[in-house]
């Protein structure tokens, strides 16, 4: 395959991909708040009232008229009449006149008259129903005025947002049940290779388990898409190419995953080409590991073909997939979850050009983590599970030594 | 309250908790693999069976024998007969002599005979059925013997270790269909204060809605825990009393968010202290937000009371709910998620002694994170729901100035 020979650095692959699809195209539906987390709003979410709706003490003291207290000092206390005490949860029964007080709690309905709170380390009780004041307030000290967190009609959740606890929690406040955000992805799954096997069957000598189904089905779901499973397709272009055109109609984006000779990877790249327009835009990326791998656009639906080796596929998979996914979704920014510094403790050689993403274990040292990459010879899929992360050696680098400070991604 | 001028450091605070309540006690139980991410595994994972399972090939190339290719080079290659080619996932039908070489492709499975593989781009086809070889190979060179990965009877996984996509795959690899895990433990959630509502109705003056009970829930599922809702209590000393020890019998921990008042956190310190044995361990933490904080153990059940205000309730459960769920869920040890570096853009200042955490938007310039903090009067829910992550000013320090390079945690 000719392109296979001009291999492009990832984030030019990614970027060539990404202008050939669409993002935020899925439909929207409205779920219930606490089923929300990790969805992704579908339109800006609008603020239906004030917050607070009142105005409210930020302190436990003395609501009070801010000018009774001008001048208040150690020596030259204001001496107030506490008129009540303000209730939690309802309107003051009171209304506050000119030298007198009333207990708030944080939180608590500023009374009618009051402008102002006198924390209550400020304040000492002289006798019953009488406070002295030893520091003035200016009005509105102490005070959250009414809407001076979120106004009426103010955009507080723009589209394009992946909700986390905090956004769920904003939602609540505002009395929102449920909220509009993009359907889940259908990812399309399938596995090739003559020699791979059902993870539930015994392999005969020479075959091997379908692992990239299950990493592939967990990573897809941790991202907000629904893994649909097509099986493992024989090396057979007629199969092959019967699946991948089926799941292309089926699902919002395809997985493919190539067994692991060259031959079944150019099989998969032939027929995805033919599959729709534009086909094959990435043949090779100058990544390791993940060299193989396939980008394309099928008539609009983004069609991945990844390394059959578990851990390449995954390494791609992080890449290429998760990033893929959150475009379908719509999401607009994603939140920065690394990179983590750490201190490299042995040398590493990398290849001037190629970005290399190596599973290092980590440990804390010392305030700092100190970090080792893992190296083995097949890259098995249990050098990842050991790992703690992914350590980027970029393409300009030819490698790091002992004590340099280095990237890693928590996987 | 005498404790609350003590305020414990937030690491000693949560030292002193966990000393006080047994860790992984919860009962085990077995899930379908594709359940299983974020599960903890409740004991070690033993290899069944090699991995590989045959000696296979790292390679596309031609399984030979090594001695066949000693001495040779471009100028005086060694010149291999061709006896067939070894199909993926089967067992080759042919032993190798010497002199003999069998196309073999990656993951193949070595023929009777062979030893070692030369790679496709050391060989050429010079006639039919012929190879010249141009570089020699030791015995086992591109070889994955059997068991060379994981041998049968391995330790693969330990107990106490959180699934994730890599160690679902391990297991695929290894053939499980379940993995014994921790039961999710439950945990029970309880609203108090007289000015807080449900979510879904519509606050009179003076009033506002449950905001923790959602941040809380989505945390709590977030890290492996089911919430138990328990409601809003009153701020009655009989009806709360009621509300903790039934929850303290039904649950594997309690959280309660208290009122936003001084009053409503005291009643709750004194339930707390006589709802077990040893009751109230901690009951301020010099940290902001969330100063208020209780720690306790009651009757071997953690319970944990958190300050009303949803912004520092969300912290402190950061800083201890996650943590207390993880080691109940018998978790050996935490893989690094953090921190993330970045340049401060502006000059803050904290208390000596205090720890802070502040809510901070982030953006990727020239190659770095640079951070702002977010400031706020009334910690509102949505500021934290505009924040990328947590900046952390340890206790030591008593302000950052612009240009500085800070730790911030992702939420």
């Amino acid at each position: 395959m000719p392109e296979f020979l001009t291999l492009l650095p990832p984030k030019e692959a990614l970027d060539k991909w990404f202008s050939a699809f669409e993002a935020g195209k899925l439909e929207n539906e409205d779920v219930q708040l606490l089923q929300a987390p990790g969805r992704v709003t579908s339109k800006p979410v609008i603020a239906a009232h004030d917050l607070p709706e009142f105005h409210r003490s930020a302190m436990d003291g003395y609501a009070v008229q801010a000018r009774d207290t001008y001048g208040a000092s150690e020596g030259l206390p204001s001496y107030l009449n506490v008129v009540g005490e303000v209730p939690m949860g309802a309107i003051p029964a009171f209304t506050l006149k000119t030298n007198q007080a009333a207990l708030i709690h944080t939180g608590g309905m500023i009374p009618e008259g009051a402008d102002s709170v006198v924390m209550l380390e400020n304040t000492q009780t002289t006798r019953q129903g009488e406070i002295e004041v030893y520091q003035p307030v200016t009005a509105n000290e102490n005070v959250i005025l009414k809407g001076e967190d979120i106004h009426q009609g103010q955009e507080v959740i723009p589209a394009g947002v992946r909700l986390r606890h905090a956004e769920i929690g904003g939602l609540a406040a505002l009395g929102f049940q449920m909220v509009s955000v993009a359907k889940r992805p259908r990812i399309g799954l399938i596995s090739s290779g003559d020699e791979v096997i059902p993870v539930d069957k015994t392999p005969l000598p020479g075959q091997v388990r379908d692992v990239n189904e299950y990493t592939l089905s967990v990573l897809i779901e941790q991202k907000g898409g629904i893994p649909i499973h097509y099986g493992i397709i024989p090396d057979n272009p007629e199969k092959l190419r019967g699946a991948i055109n089926k799941a292309i109609l089926e699902n919002d984006a395809v997985l493919i995953t190539a067994g692991s000779s060259a031959s079944t990877r150019d099989l998969t790249s032939t027929i995805i080409q033919k599959a729709g327009k534009p086909g094959v835009l990435v043949h090779g990326v100058n990544v390791r590991p993940g060299k193989p791998t396939i980008l394309a656009v099928c008539d609009s639906i983004p069609v991945i073909g990844l390394p059959g080796n578990p851990v390449s596929a995954l390494v791609i998979a992080t890449l290429f997939v998760s990033p893929m996914i959150e475009r379908l979704m719509g999401i607009k920014q994603t939140r920065p979850s690394g990179p983590i510094s750490a201190r490299l403790k042995v040398n590493i050689s990398s290849m001037a050009g190629r970005e290399d993403w190596i599973p290092v274990k980590m440990e804390e040292l010392q305030n700092e983590y100190q970090v080792d990459p893992i190296f083995f010879k097949s890259n098995l899929i249990f050098n990842l599970a050991s790992a703690d992360g992914l350590m980027r050696i970029p393409p300009a680098v030819t490698g790091f030594s002992a004590g340099e400070i280095v990237n890693i991604y928590p996987i």
